[in-house]
Formats: structure tokens, sequence, C-alpha cells
């Protein structure tokens, strides 16, 4: 199989507002325009390879970790070519999916998660973009 | 100022042996051998832009990041040219040094760590390569 390069690292906070600043001050990047993800329950921004993700409702998975463990790394995304292949790969090496199928994402990209429980406590992402290219 | 690329993004584990095989499976990259860092108290191997990290003592801050969330995400790593001046630009921004000079870090690379209480709940590395260009 291919390797696959990092698309983004998720970082779980209760305010994409007051948090963005920061990172863009550590990293040298500029905050992208905030989108609203209804499906997943979530607001989301792009700082460089950084995502900043914001509940919308308190019942959703990304408001249960912040209660849980305050804002921080949430999860990590890798870029896949073909991410229906690749869910079909790792589920046929025995890991756990969340998503069965692809769904849409930030900036109109499919994604995947599959469960922290499989892979190694860390909750992981795939991301196929509809063109090629850099984000 | 520029704007500064992931150089990798670590997982803190109990075991890097056993550890890995799942990592290369699901990236699709082979482990580099192990590094000992006894100054920093863990060794540590590479799977792409994954870092391994397990402690070599019980008592390291990464034994007790495990004791208190288990194995995943632990810091986030930027590649910057220069960590000197990187150093002094975030403190005079405010930012809370852990390391107010360079130590060395894995594969002879100077490293440097910020506090998380002052980068958003997210433990942040810096790190300067001997020569540029890809790991």
């Amino acid at each position: 199989m291919s390797s696959h390069p990092i698309d983004h690292i998720a970082i779980a906070t209760p305010s994409i507002r007051e948090a963005a600043p920061l990172f863009e001050l550590l990293t040298g990047h500029a905050c992208s325009p905030v989108e609203e993800l209804p499906e997943q329950g979530v607001r989301v921004a792009f700082i460089g390879s950084l995502e900043l993700i914001e509940p919308l409702d308190p019942g959703s998975g990304v408001a249960r970790f912040l209660e849980r463990q305050g804002q921080g790394l949430h999860h990590i995304a890798f870029r896949v070519p073909d991410i229906a292949a690749e869910l079909a790969r790792l589920e046929a090496e025995g890991f756990r999916l969340i998503d069965r199928e692809a769904r849409p994402g930030a900036g109109g990209h499919r994604v995947a998660f599959l469960h922290p429980k499989s892979t190694g406590g860390v909750l992981w992402e795939l991301v196929e973009h509809p063109v090629s290219g850099p984000r």
C-alpha cells in the first residue's frame, strides 16, 4: 500500500474565536473563515495544518471531550487518494470503523473516522480531497 | 514572521515495540530504528510523521501522561529555521517556555518545548534541523 501524509491535526476548543489568535501567533498562519458542519455537530476553522473544532451542541462528542480533558489535541487526519478503498482495506485488517462510508467534511472533502479503541488510543480520520493538491 | 510546517506528531505509548505494527499498518510507513534519549527520559521511533515516545523511567512526564490518559496524542512539533530566534520571539509574546534554550532531540535535531498552560492546552515543541530538507 502507499503511505499517507498528514492532512491536519485537530484541536478541540470551546471557542474558535477565542482560541484562534493564540494559534495564529504560534504558527504564523492566519485563521480561515469558520465553517459550520451541523451534521457533525461542530464548527471548524483551519490555521495552517491545525483544525480548530468547536462543538455546536453540548451533547456532541467534542463537547464530551472538552468536559473530560479540556482544550487540547483531539484527532489526527491523514490524506488518502481513495477513501472507500482505504476503508475497505482497514476494515479487512480488523480496524473498527466509525464511518463505514465517507461523509462530507470541511471544505467539501470526504471524511471518515476510525474508532480510537482500534487505533491505539488515537481518534483517526481519513480525508479524500476532491482534487489533489495542497489545502 | 514566517509560518512553520508540522515536523511531527507524538504519540505516547508504554511500548514502541508493541504499538509500532499498528501505526505502520495505518499509515503505510515503516518504523525507524528506536533511539534512546536518556536526558529526556524517553526512547523514540518515527513512523512517517508520527513519533512514538516511550518512557524510560516511571517518574518521567511521559509516564505520568500514560497513567493519566493512556496511550494517545501527546504533543505536536513545528519545524523552525532558527530555534533561538523563535524562542526569543515567543517569550516576548508572553509564552511560557519549558526550555529557555534548545537541547538535543531525536535525530540530532535541536528541540525546545513550550508549556501547554500557555499554548492552549497543547504541549508544543519547536524543532530545528541541522540541515534543511525532509526528515
